[in-house]
């Protein structure tokens, strides 16, 4: 079992990463709570809930919700009823929420258990890849229909405790989901990694890599949330690739594709419009290469351009109505730029034709 | 005008006092900020929104909404509307929302801060003598139909703007509601300040002996809140006379009574138990006949006592399912009591039929 700390504004809170771990919970859980409230969904919860809930121990007080998996479960309903649940279980503020799942789970429970009765202790037990991401730093959120994420807290959990045994359950689209964000923090921070990945068939991964892979991973996010853990400056680079990718799964519908994804096409707009602001020779080809061979859809049939600009506009970096962009002068080296509408609109229009030409040839 | 100035976990701001200071607001708030979104009700709306607009500027990015007067506004969908009022008129991480009204609103208005793209600004700029509490100290919170206030966040303003002479338009009712508190807080903390407010008459209530008072109520406050924002510990003694206090409102449903009408009826069961606890012999006849004097509903009629301690097993002291009570051992000192449910409820029937009987007498 590997152990990486990480610091908050309110506390420091460990994230173990190993196989089989979550038959240990009660271990890891150092402190002793009055009651538990485990929230997963129904395809993680048929697989994982027994074993978590035994490895707490036998009480009365271990409470569970199981929802129904997918983005759209993480709306104001769900927020709302997860509470009543709660109430309803008696949690109080000595309770812990433990969140069993993927990036919705995590999202929607931490941010019930940072809002019930103003905040009270909870866990995050990722069993996606691409939760390795959303599971550190604290932001929890549900969507509101207009955009994604839009109410939220930014609230540390107490711990992530990440069994990559949970992975291998996982099908090929959630690995792919999960292996766009790690591109991601590889082109922000680490050249190495950003290399082995593209020599890495994501048929064929073994389990060794993928736990190389994600330590690496929740390293370069532990580093940039440490900074500034509020989004003021620096964690915005986090967002490369985001401000398409939110724009796709809105305007698709959530669901439609998988957020990781969305976040692929986004990373291959951003090294797109990257080489063309700075005329450097990223690697939008090499990562072009990499999509395609693991499958990723990259294909964008009847958009509505406009309509997508006006989900961007949404997203929580722009100011004054004016969209900002994460882009990358060299890799390692990412930089935010502003965009007005008609230029980001040329940009749009110009990569997905560029995108559908590459497809179809 | 005076000025204090609160610590919080993540900042310090300023309350500012003071008579027709709404008219001087873009002074006050120091910062820039790329819009503005005024939450206000109807009836504060029609008498100071004007003066709050004009206040801040003239521009295209002051925005406002006005709601139903009242704490049934302060529910989930008022909550989610508000969030999307925001989206649509384009507010980002740089605007500033301003909590115009009563503690409705400032609560209502705090908690969409707290959670629009995981938390932007606000300032309060309460119009009613209860405000003087809510409106420091950074609780914010929307109410769920299980109980008050369990769904919220701690998330402190940029500053407070208490313009006192909008508490000249406020009915005898709201001087009332707010003048529960105050006592609430002299009880705690200031021996001279509460036999002061047993010398007033609320019927001839001047100008500068309610500024005295707030600033009084307020200091105590904010000392409370310094010292324990996250109430882990002592600021759980501003609980006095809340735990019956917001059962009845529960139970009698929200908007019955005013919320200080509710915690003078449950400061007076604090009194009461806290009498028959300690063998003291605090105030309660003193207090009683000051509340009779000026009219606050004492009454309470075909209570059904169990339904009540459902409503006060939510307060969210509560642990393991035990309920906690802020007793007084004497005048400023405070004590947290538990008390299981039997002997809770000979207290509160004892309790009832000695109101009853005196009010009948």
């Amino acid at each position: 079992m590997k152990k990486l700390s990480i610091k908050s504004s309110s506390h420091s809170y460990p994230v173990y990463i190993g196989e089989n771990i979550r038959f240990n919970l009660s271990n890891l859980v150092r402190k002793s709570y009055s009651s538990f409230l485990i929230i997963t969904d129904e395809n993680v919860g048929g697989l994982y809930l027994d074993d978590v809930k035994q490895s707490i121990g036998i009480s009365d007080n271990i409470h569970h919700v199981v929802i129904p998996a997918g983005e759209q479960s993480k709306n104001i309903q769900s927020f709302y009823a997860l509470h009543t649940k709660a109430m309803e279980y008696g949690l109080d503020r000595n309770s812990l929420i433990i969140a069993l799942g993927g990036g919705v789970i995590g999202d929607l429970a931490g941010f019930v258990a940072a809002t019930f009765m103003r905040g009270i202790d909870y866990i995050q037990v990722p069993t996606t890849i691409l939760a390795h991401d959303s599971s550190v730093g604290g932001k929890v959120a549900i969507n509101h229909e207009l955009g994604k994420n839009l109410i939220g807290n930014f609230y540390s959990p107490r711990s992530v405790i990440y069994d990559v045994t949970t992975l291998h359950t996982l099908p090929l689209k959630e690995i792919r989901s999960g292996y766009a964000e790690l591109i991601k923090e590889a082109l922000l921070a680490d050249q190495e990694l950003f290399q082995d990945i593209l020599q890495t068939n994501l048929d064929s991964l073994s389990n060794s890599k993928l736990i190389e892979h994600l330590k690496k991973g929740i390293h370069i996010k532990a580093k940039i949330v440490e900074q500034d853990e509020r989004e003021t400056g620096s964690r915005k680079y986090l967002n490369l690739g985001h401000t398409l990718g939110h724009g796709l799964e809105a305007e698709l519908g959530y669901g439609a594709i998988t957020h990781g994804e969305a976040v692929a096409i986004g990373l291959l707009f951003a090294l797109y419009v990257s080489e063309k602001e700075f005329s450097n020779n990223l690697a939008f080809e090499n990562v072009f290469h990499w999509f395609h061979r693991n499958q990723y859809p990259l294909h964008i049939q009847n958009m509505d351009v406009n309509a997508l600009l006006d989900r961007m506009r949404l997203d929580k970096k722009t100011l004054m109505q004016r969209i900002q962009m994460i882009l990358l002068k060299k890799i390692s080296e990412p930089q935010i730029m502003e965009f007005d509408n008609y230029k980001l609109e040329q940009y749009i229009t110009g990569f997905i034709s560029y995108l559908n030409d590459r497809m179809t040839s």
